[in-house]
């Protein structure tokens, strides 16, 4: 990773180098607000540059860089040159000649973040790359879930939906299984294949085979946008066979928790009274990304 | 209030409470920049998120709260996945969950920010919901006046143009009348209906009746998005019937002064002579937007 | 200027005050990351107003900004109230009245930062405005120059590209000529008529006669928005007759070095190999627009 100051994805992370990042990210979190938290990255200037829409990750980066006390710089690429026709590699060597110590960036493209790390001395967080990865996301994921249920080896991790092609699955399938978890897809034949073959890996089929006796349980966003169901009848078939509710959850270990990236569409993926109840830990998700996110910027920029 | 932690209106502003907000404003002016000013707030986290474009109220919060030495971070919602189909409440759960702690909300919709408040546990400020209330544009409106003709008490203020449609008038009508003044509401007809019971307040449906003796006068913009007039033929009869200018306002009380809550439409709502002129507070009203919105967020994030 | 809080064109720099900014540009180099630097404006509030797109330009003024402890806000023009209509004179007085001390403004019509400086007491300075100049720019290339190939009395720089539209030809111009440098512009006939009478100055309608013997040279962007010969078939005829390549450039001194503002069109203007090469330049540009900018930020401000 993180070693060689970056995180573009998290499939070369050790279970060692993983902990390292969570562990980091509780002591983060105590020392949020504190003076030496306030100063560890303000020798460092974070660049954000977000290619693609987004409210939750960028606002975390950004107050986690804040927290550090870094100079943060956001490009706003809706509104910047890039309209000119300014090429990616161009535009991140303006930041790094500017100044900038540490890019954070989100992208539709998969493999920008290498890119960007290839062609820059800047350290590169990848914010999200088109369907390829979300480490941070993953991260705090598995920061969230070992916090709830305790340390993850051997335990049964369901992620449910449209695995095919979610970043945020791709990631955590990556984290889970390094930290010794048996990781079990779901979801429309169309939408876990291609994973058959991976070990620690399962595939289901049927809401009542991804669910059963699993240790908690994982939903995706369904993206009208990218997936190829996009149209209402799919749309229907998808609530009736797939949504999670609290019926549904009982398939499940007891108390088993439920996850979601966000943000998520009530009704659709899960129930709101899933959501909002005592099982959901999508607000813990939320409050993690910030001391997740300190963690990254710490270790990559060579300050942790 | 404010003592709630919130200010999402001012009609249940007692006057000691605004004249608190209003005394604490002249206190902040003076001491921008200190050492002490700036670190009133350093452990605090100030969103903003504008719904609705603004560029004064806007910047005008964000000073503030640099000046207060608080981290701030802006939504800049029209880049934001709110695109995604994220509601206002998942949004702002998300905003409290990063660390943010004092909420700078503008939104079209009318109670927009009860909901915030209701829903979140940060500290809320409305910086303008539909056509409901602009409550800091009120009190620093009331700092304005009180600088210029002194305290309000049995003071006749005439607020003209479209009232009904206007959160500014609105908001203004509540604070002056707690704070002891007359308040006369002068357009056509259809913009000042509604008000007719109002204790303390009178309703003016001609030019001469609307100035006449005034101690100040506030004219609205006219929004030709949000009013029922804005067609052509309406609007040089507004013009034509409620412009002011320098010969009208020779009805009001002698060196009566304008006001405006900006951005103005010269040769519409009023002459540029008159905004221009020496009776006009339009500046000053600007001017007193950061001490007064520092001391909104200093006394709702209990700093103060 | 600069001496009178502004910087609104080089056309009125003696060489003295050029000079003096790039001497303070390369102090400021230095400096940046002191407690020194860090607190140089830390009274100051420094307001980024760009009404164009651009990135490389205000990533830079706004880090420049932040290097100097200034209090930085941004306008966001796209998403401002200037949607309302708001006039470019109320937006700016607007800014001055919540405490922005020093304005950066970019616009696309010539002579606005006149204006800004005439209507307002901030300092200002000139990100850009139309085809007319753009300062820092020209700042930010001398420099590059002057420590590229020593001091510039008797050397021909060479200009070539779209010089009649081009504010980054303009203000290159007179910086380089006050510098003792002579300039020789090089482009099709009608896009560097009106400079045959300029003292100092040659023009040269082919590429030969631009580039003999000249000890650097400088090419511009085509911008196909906004140059006459937007059509494919001049562009053709563009590359064909005036693309810098490897094999042009010997016509040139020895190790005669290339600069261009950017982003560049590689392939158009000069050949990727050219741009990426040792001749270039072109990085260091960037990385001197932010001392150059630190320099002139505290000059404005009077600070330095």
């Amino acid at each position: 990773m993180i070693g060689g100051g970056h995180l573009l994805d998290v499939d070369t992370l050790s279970r060692a180098e993983t902990e390292r990042v969570l562990d980091l990210a509780v002591e983060m979190r105590a020392a949020r607000g504190t003076p030496t938290c306030r100063s560890l990255l303000e020798a460092e200037t974070v660049g954000l540059a977000f290619y693609e829409a987004s409210t939750r990750t960028r606002v975390s980066f950004e107050l986690a860089a804040k927290a550090l006390g870094a100079t943060v710089v956001d490009l706003h690429v809706a509104g910047s040159s890039v309209g000119k026709g300014e090429s990616l590699i161009d535009t991140l060597r303006t930041l790094e000649r500017t100044g900038v110590t540490a890019l954070v960036l989100r992208h539709g493209a998969a493999g920008a973040p290498y890119l960007a790390a290839r062609c820059t001395g800047m350290a590169v967080v990848n914010a999200g790359d088109g369907m390829h990865a979300h480490p941070t996301q993953a991260l705090l994921d598995a920061l969230t879930l070992r916090e709830a249920i305790g340390p993850l080896d051997g335990r049964v991790i369901a992620i449910v939906g449209d695995v095919a092609h979610s970043r945020v699955a791709r990631s955590n399938l990556h984290v889970l299984v390094s930290l010794g978890a048996r990781v079990r897809l779901g979801g429309p034949a169309a939408w876990v294949s291609g994973f058959e073959g991976h070990p620690a890996v399962e595939v289901a089929t049927t809401i009542h085979d991804a669910l059963v006796g699993a240790d908690a349980v994982m939903t995706l966003r369904v993206q009208r946008e990218r997936s190829r169901t996009g149209d209402v009848r799919s749309l229907r078939e998808y609530v009736e066979r797939w949504r999670l509710d609290e019926a549904r959850m009982q398939l499940a270990a007891a108390n088993a928790p439920i996850l979601h990236p966000g943000p998520t569409n009530e009704g659709v993926e899960l129930t709101g009274q899933l959501a909002n109840g005592r099982r959901s830990l999508i607000g813990r998700q939320v409050e993690n990304g910030v001391p997740v996110r300190m963690a990254v910027l710490a270790l990559v920029s060579g300050a942790a």
